[in-house]
């Protein structure tokens, strides 16, 4: 393929990843109209469900077959030994479903999120709230949507008339819980409006590009969390950040969404960042087979 | 009237009640479409909006027309200068837009609480989520139900099997806010799934009603935030308690609400209570017109 051709090929994959993303999300609502059998636990905040497994099947499945030569990095995929490295190869980064703990309690925020890059850019990022029925979308330098209508982040300039969203985590380590109460700490009484958290990493990202929240940020995400809902930030008019700020690193489990660069440099003075492993180490595999018995 | 003739009026009270908390949502999400015009703001987390009195004009008003002998709380009248004093007289306790903040934001929890107490005992609740569209209705005796369909509260027993509900709250004083952050942490640490919170106290109990989360507390919350939403809780199978354990106090400002007494008296050792001014305190009607200047 030479180049004039390739943005309709991207568009072509977008529109696959719509319809996947919606039948997916039919699977999980049918899923938590029934009982959930949950298969195994990693710990009891880091639940990996049957629907899980059954909903990156049928994405990996379907998007092999119609685009053979593309690759994948997927939470459960990576969850059983394979690879999490972005290569310059057009590359789907799929969640099958993002707020697992949301899910198992039918709490109604879970998301399908499909992102995918070429050349170790995003090009589109499609995430579907499947409880609430919102379809996001956003496509490199066309807008985001959702069902449809064109989002457009807050225009609020004062911290102190924001509200940020932000997650309490999976990690209980002491450090790690004394950071990030002591982060929520200081943004709470800058002061803003208030903090708030969805329990999805992907709707959390949503809400920034749909301007009910001015910033979210969180530490632990991985890529598949974000990488869709970042290209729904940016079309929308929003910045992305790592928590230290300069550029976010998509590999490095930490983000932070804003709708601009003031509110984003100033939650950055407040957060007291920690590192995580990144989703590219070389270690992450045997670390991950180790922490989470998929089999 | 004579005794028998009580439960048909009380249930035509109701059926009132319903049919107003529809309306007012409808001026609320229009209100919402519309850009938001701001009145005043006792401080930058407790806004007053022009929706806010609108909705209780129109709720007092219908209410006097069709039951003239009924009281009336409410959260704009309380502001005003009227008195927030529980008689044995049937009483509308009333939110016109619970989470205030979230309406400034477009944050997509909203309600309209309408509760009703007779001799001093809750009678019926509604809460409707209006943006969600969601009617959570509930009387006395007959079950608590979301859009008609009967609901009923989690199951669980296992508290690191729970999610919980709260909020930072809208209070600013550092005692306060250390007691806010060491009590979340030591629920986070018990460990439990998950903390969550939506920013507005009738959803959050209506999510404990739903099974959703297994328990919402909070302190520093008012009469009208709660009254609805604890008949459907009650309802739903759940009970209502102080966060110090014993009995609910209506007028106390604090609520534990919990699918069952194990998970309520796990939380309530964990809690670091406070005391926040009587809503039926004598001094509360100078003190709320020396912080709100609604006029």
């Amino acid at each position: 393929l030479h180049k004039g051709t390739m943005p309709d090929l991207w568009q072509d994959a977008m529109d696959h990843a719509v319809t996947l993303a919606r039948k997916a999300g039919e699977i999980v609502r049918d899923a938590l109209q029934n009982d959930l059998k949950i298969m195994c636990k990693s710990s009891s905040v880091d639940l990996v469900t049957k629907t899980d497994q059954n909903v990156e099947q049928l994405i990996i499945t379907s998007v092999k077959e119609k685009f053979p030569e593309h690759s994948f990095i997927g939470e459960e995929s990576v969850a059983a030994g394979e690879p999490s490295v972005l290569t310059e190869n057009p590359t789907w980064i799929v969640d099958p479903v993002d707020g697992t703990t949301n899910f198992v309690h039918g709490y109604p925020f879970v998301a399908i999120s499909i992102g995918f890059a070429v050349n170790k850019m995003l090009e589109f990022g499609v995430v579907y709230s499947c409880i609430e029925d919102k379809m996001y979308t956003a496509r490199k330098g066309k807008g985001a949507f959702c069902n449809g209508q064109p989002l457009q982040v807050s225009d609020q300039k004062e911290i102190n008339q924001s509200i940020i969203a932000t997650e309490f985590g999976s990690n209980r380590d002491p450090d790690v819980v004394d950071k990030i109460f002591s982060s929520m700490r200081k943004i709470l009484c800058l002061p803003v409006h208030g903090i708030r958290g969805v329990g999805s990493a992907a709707i959390n990202m949503c809400l920034v590009a749909s301007g009910c929240v001015e910033a979210y940020y969180e530490i632990g995400i991985h890529c598949w969390d974000v990488a869709a809902a970042a290209v729904i930030v940016s079309e929308a008019g929003g910045v992305l950040m790592d928590v230290e700020g300069g550029p976010m690193d998509l590999m490095s489990r930490r983000v932070l969404a804003a709708n601009n660069n003031i509110i984003g440099e100033r939650i950055v003075n407040e957060i007291e960042a920690f590192s995580a492993v990144r989703d590219d180490a070389p270690s992450l595999v045997p670390a991950l087979l180790e922490q989470r018995s998929t089999k």
